[in-house]
């Protein structure tokens, strides 16, 4: 794999823009790399909600440019031992992120072509560890990794490589199908309450139109399939196919994992009954 | 007129910022058009709001460079048979929008040099029109084609022209003058509750330097005239000039329009007097 | 000092993102330097409130590289006599502002190199003084000012030249240190009501290694100190060496400002006790 990158840099945090920690992260990679375009995801993931942001990332991987930076931080764990790590992926895109279970779904798309502990102070904002303040590897640690990867500095240079298998992930039961059952995972609740999922669109359109798939959640049955949000009934749950790419439940005009009490790793066993 | 695009493209939507909407459309562009500008003008566009977006987007196209590539995205139509357009305007900017009147007043102030139907799917995300998301045209459909127009391509390849006069416009009354009368229409209500009328700057300083406007809302009388907002008297409502160029109505420290219970399109009878 | 200027504009306002109040900032700017980068450092400073834009400023300013231009607004007297203003400081940033306070800590900071009120017509958005709205000057004169600057436009052509010592500071009681007592000064509250105080870290960690350093603010004694937020007691307020590099008081899952009944400008009178 080449190692062209191209200079643009996408961030997802939990930071919120309130305060100045983006506009000082920009600040820090503009100091570094003046030429580069930094791109906003989202910096209003839930605090500290590693597995939306982590769903959240995985959504928009597929229209990163290939040679860009990705930079996540959901980062409850900053100050401790968890690794600051970088990892160029089969699309083309390195992620720079905390070892937290971030780039779960990005490890589950594509292989991973070479992931490094980000160790090396010399990327840092500044070589003597007594400068980096323990609470914003945001600004001391990330920014600076990403900018130097966007002037091309290669990331085998930038700290230790590690084994994609040690990469830390969220345990997310993967779609488990059987005659006549379907377990799958929640793997987010979006701002509207909707609950996602992990089936993918593809397998969930050849499901439904062969089965009912109904689950009782909360002494509700879902059962009801359509395909856009727009299309479901009112006053009651439905499935339907989120713009995410994924197989979702909603309740329209109300928040459906509040009404039905569905959190964030909840697994769903659904009935499949052979439509007539 | 030259076709010349400067790489620019400004957006303005009622997606918010709190999810990845805003920030996948804007991976879009940049994987097709990397050099190119984005420049957001609002995400905050009340939702489905077209009136709002549609005022909005005037307020800001005298401030757009020519060459530049506009995208207006509030579309509760989404979907539906509405058309998906651009149009080149006379002040030089494409503008890129679903056809439901968010174009109103950019039609009004500048002719229309060319607008097309956005139906070549070659400039789509997909060629394919099954990977079109229902939902989400802003990033499959809105994004490409700006990015495209961004990069040069014509917009005559982009889609079949349609005439001017068939794009949909809001009903809006123009400003009628009578002897002793001033008919206009309320625009927008903007976040803090102003009223803002389409009566022009430059007519309002002239009617009120001349006339006593005097209107009668929900048993108030509004007659005072300021020309900033800051010279406006407390407790009780006033005319002032908005700076978005308009004649508008305040109350200081609370929402003209709930107070008036006013709404868009709501249409404003005024007595003039003649000053002594 | 060279004039060498890097085609960058940092962003400061109490905006909002709500209104296009930014975006058309944005696209003055890029009407005038198409090229020039142009960066949010945020736009959420609490309506006119100087004191924490000031600070919020002064905290992103070791960030921002040499050769680029700050912009802040925070603008409660536009339109009255106060000056508007760009001073050309020591770490090679230029800052533009209204002569207002916002620039306090900047001057602390580092010496002025050349100051001048934003006087000539030229450089606003027309040169015809009656073209600028009363309430606008973000849109209508530090725009353009800072879009010029960036193309290498002198500070010097663009407005005559004032003393740096005319230019307003808020009033802020250095600290002061006795034998057994330090008295500092709030200068901030931030989002989570933590208090900001002016005491640099590195002179907050030297007494706090030698004293123990307390505080009794609205019948609390404040006396343990940790370096980190994350490593302070829980139900009690504590003292910690905030990201800015300032040591400040929290409170945790709290607002300690509203706890404290603390606001922006208060003298904290410390006593200090030799530890053993």
């Amino acid at each position: 794999m080449a190692l062209y990158i191209v200079a643009m840099i996408f961030l997802l945090t939990d930071f919120g823009t309130k305060d100045i920690f983006v506009g000082v992260m920009k600040a820090v990679i503009a100091g570094i790399a003046p030429e580069c375009s930094v791109i906003d995801l989202t910096h209003d993931i839930p605090p500290q909600d590693i597995a939306y942001g982590a769903w959240s990332l995985s959504c928009a991987a597929s229209y990163l440019p290939a040679g860009s930076v990705a930079v996540a931080v959901v980062d409850p764990g900053v100050g401790s031992t968890r690794r600051a790590i970088a990892a160029l992926m089969a699309d083309g895109v390195t992620y720079v992120a905390p070892d937290n279970g971030l780039l779960t779904y990005i490890l589950q798309k594509y292989s991973c072509a070479y992931a490094i502990e980000l160790n090396n102070p010399e990327y840092w904002i500044s070589p003597n560890p007594a400068d980096i303040c323990a609470t914003f590897h945001g600004r001391d640690i990330f920014a600076p990794a990403a900018a130097w990867l966007s002037r091309g500095v290669s990331i085998t240079s930038m700290g230790s490589a590690v084994a994609a298998e040690s990469l830390m992930r969220l345990a997310i039961l993967q779609p488990q199908l059987t005659e006549d059952t379907l377990e799958a995972c929640v793997v987010a609740i979006d701002h509207f309450g909707n609950i996602i999922t992990n089936i993918e669109a593809a397998t969930a359109l050849a499901l439904f139109a062969r089965y009912s798939v109904s689950i009782e959640i909360n002494h509700c049955v879902i059962e009801k399939f359509v395909q856009m949000f727009a299309a479901g009934p009112a006053n009651t749950p439905f499935w339907y196919i989120d713009s995410s790419g994924y197989a979702a439940i909603a309740w329209k005009n109300d928040s459906a994992a509040r009404r039905l009490r569905v959190a964030v790793g909840m697994i769903l066993r659904c009935e499949l009954k052979e439509r007539n």
